[in-house]
């Protein structure tokens, strides 16, 4: 009897361990991937793996520790360029005296390269797909495309002109314009995005609401970030943000929800029932000083949440890894207990979470086989990562972002031995320092 | 007329800023920092140093950003050793079941390499000084001197036997023996570190309190930490902890708080009006649950406050770094203020109010001539930290400790471009992890 003949497959990727975040939650200890094409073939223990398949290129990382690429569900990829422009000041003075006029000023070129300058960031951070809401959405697509990173981009609404689409009315065939040119990609995908309950009219958002369903795509919205968004919801519709939504018939599982701080216990009840995705923002949510969201009660409602950074202007990184170890402990010391969003769970916000939130279950947020492959190595053979007695733990509590040494998407290898393999870094800074110069003038 | 001969220096190196946290609170950009042995010897713009000195060695970081050095004030460095042993566990159960086992099998060795651990995690991520509280305080001491960084060290002295020196009464003289032994060290320097009110007898507390001043060394303990050890200290003592230490005569310029969470109005008075230091340890105090410490009304009432990390098995790691970030979105979501603990504020916590803390402030804690030459260099040449409008924002929003990429300790460069040359990283990590296979096997 013979040994079966290996199967050829593209890449074959071993690690230390392989935290798969599959539904059992397998952990392989050491394990492999093999990856054909842009998909996950088998997942499973090295050894098994390295004996059943053949690969042209097999990379080795006796001290890796190998994820699913992370999903940040929510941030402003092009306000990287703005990154430590205004910090520490009142909400109000913050928004007004300083991002608003910045954003007067916003061209196509200033959103490509200020996204193409985040991507740069979050592949080298670990993150594999982002969803992006900002203005000259096209240019945002168009820098994921470029990049190879996978992205859902969508242009702002609301209520006043745009410097990009113009008047009002014009958003809304600029956004279905956009769902047409991209519906066929691999890597992008679009959203509609209205603006907030307090920047958009009830017509605006039944308007998103049908364009969304129409193309059946996420509709995104910044919902209860403030307890003074609440208030102001209230004083003019009667109800919370929530509510409102609900009242407009704009509840379900298509809603993605970012921010979600100040809920009412009926407000949750209300996102749960409809299935409503949740992206957790909590590094923003604490600089901005709008309040922490209630995700231990979310999660317990079988609401679906994932973890997003939000833009550069109000964290000030892209840094998942990071905002996984905030989350965690953030929850625990607003609910008094040090059992809340243990780093598992912490860790599923940032993957599998994430990936529900904006429907892409069927394709990323896990290491299994059929899915799209998207993963990133993190390197443990470094002091602050040693010894290892629980590879969740390692993950969310102490690694970042810097110790993320190879990034795949769409199989495609983007990032290895933390070079950035998928565009030129160089050129990205250098125009990036440039377009900073003019924001500086003005 | 002729130019002056310039001054020959043993070290210049220069950066695109250079940030003092001198009183003025000034930052040079271009920058550049003269080393006279183990002094600071000039601080000022780029060109004029490099003009008014010459030196055998120059170090030019185009895209540096000058510290310096961080000083972590409180941490128990050898438990890097148990690094995600034991996570999101109740704390009695997390304290008795875990961490109190694991601590009684240690031994002079497990301490020693369990520092250097953290030593070189320390040095990588920008730390120059550190303040350890653990057993085996001499191997800790030991592992200081080795390595070249700077440190306060001290036995933990409780009411119980140690495993280190045996009965308590014995904990007083070995922590004497101690102070005498590195009285002239240039880096080590050794504080009494009673445990806490609920684990130290009022007799020990007063002697300790009698050692450290016999001494002239700082007294250091965790302090109303949790709710619930200011409500056991009420039953007990009829007071809270800062209350009854004060009963006991210990308030004072000497003394450390660690922690420091759980304090009344009346408490925060105490501690402003006897000039005693606090040590914020925030993300230790998330991910345990025992709460926020009000840091801005400490600063606000003038109480000395500095940072620490704790140890690992509360954080997971020693980043400064990330721990500034954390301090100050932690206070802006505990009042709901966005203006509170500005970047500024939240790097002098690390710098200049860690060095006032542990009594150290003429020696180290900014970068002003005459102070001890700790500085570290943060490589602002990468995505995340592109472009720099504010260089304090950069640090404390922005950086995390893998940024860090140049380190000096007593005018000798202990880490230079991201390579330790302090000491053998590799046996370092390999011994680290034979140990926590033993931890493992009981």
């Amino acid at each position: 009897m013979t040994a079966p003949k290996p199967i050829t497959v593209s890449l074959l990727i071993s690690g230390a361990f392989v935290v798969s975040m599959n539904q059992e939650r397998q952990v392989f200890a050491p394990g492999a991937v093999a990856v054909a094409e842009d998909r996950l073939l088998a997942i499973g223990h090295r050894d098994e793996l390295l004996a059943r398949f053949v690969a042209p290129q097999i990379l080795n990382y006796p001290h890796g520790l190998i994820l699913p690429g992370l999903i940040n569900a929510h941030t402003h990829a092009a306000m990287a360029l703005f990154r430590g422009l205004a910090d520490d000041l009142p909400l109000e003075d913050w928004l007004t005296a300083h991002i608003f006029p910045a954003e007067k000023n916003l061209d196509y070129d200033f959103v490509y390269w200020g996204t193409k300058l985040a991507i740069a960031e979050m592949l080298l951070s670990g993150t594999t797909t982002f969803c992006d809401m900002y203005l000259f959405a096209d240019a945002a697509a168009q820098a994921a495309d470029d990049t190879g990173i996978r992205a859902v981009v969508g242009e702002v609404l609301y209520d006043f002109p745009s410097p990009n689409y113009g008047p009002p009315a014009h958003g809304l065939r600029f956004s279905a314009e956009l769902c047409r040119t991209y519906q066929e990609h691999p890597r992008v995908r679009v959203a509609i995005q209205p603006h907030a309950v307090y920047t958009c009219s009830p017509e605006l958002l039944q308007q998103c609401g049908e364009l969304a369903a129409c193309h059946e795509v996420p509709l995104i919205i910044h919902l209860s970030e403030t307890p003074k968004e609440v208030a102001d919801c209230l004083a003019r519709y009667g109800a919370t943000p929530v509510a409102h939504l609900h009242r407009l018939g704009l509840l379900n599982q298509r809603l993605v929800a970012c921010h979600a701080v100040a809920l009412t216990p009926e407000d949750i009840k209300l996102l749960a029932e409809h299935d409503v995705g949740v992206a957790h923002c909590p590094e923003s949510n604490m600089k901005l000083a709008s309040g922490i969201a209630p995700v231990a009660e979310l999660l317990q409602a079988r609401t679906p949440v994932g973890l997003g950074t939000d833009g550069c202007a109000s964290n000030n990184n892209l840094d998942m890894l990071q905002e996984m170890d905030t989350a965690a402990k953030l929850q625990k010391v607003r609910r008094l207990d040090p059992t809340s969003l243990p780093a598992p769970q912490a860790l599923a916000l940032a993957t599998t979470g994430s990936a529900r939130v904006l429907g892409l279950q069927r394709q990323v947020g896990a290491l299994v086989p059929g899915l799209k492959a998207d993963l990133i190595v993190i390197d443990l053979h470094q002091p602050h990562l040693t010894p290892v007695y629980d590879p969740y733990s390692q993950v969310v509590y102490a690694a970042t972002g810097a110790d993320v040494t190879t990034v795949l998407v769409d199989g495609r290898l983007l990032v290895q031995d933390r070079r950035l393999l998928a565009f030129d870094l160089e050129e990205t800074l250098a125009r990036a320092r440039e377009l900073a110069l003019r924001v500086k003038k003005k």
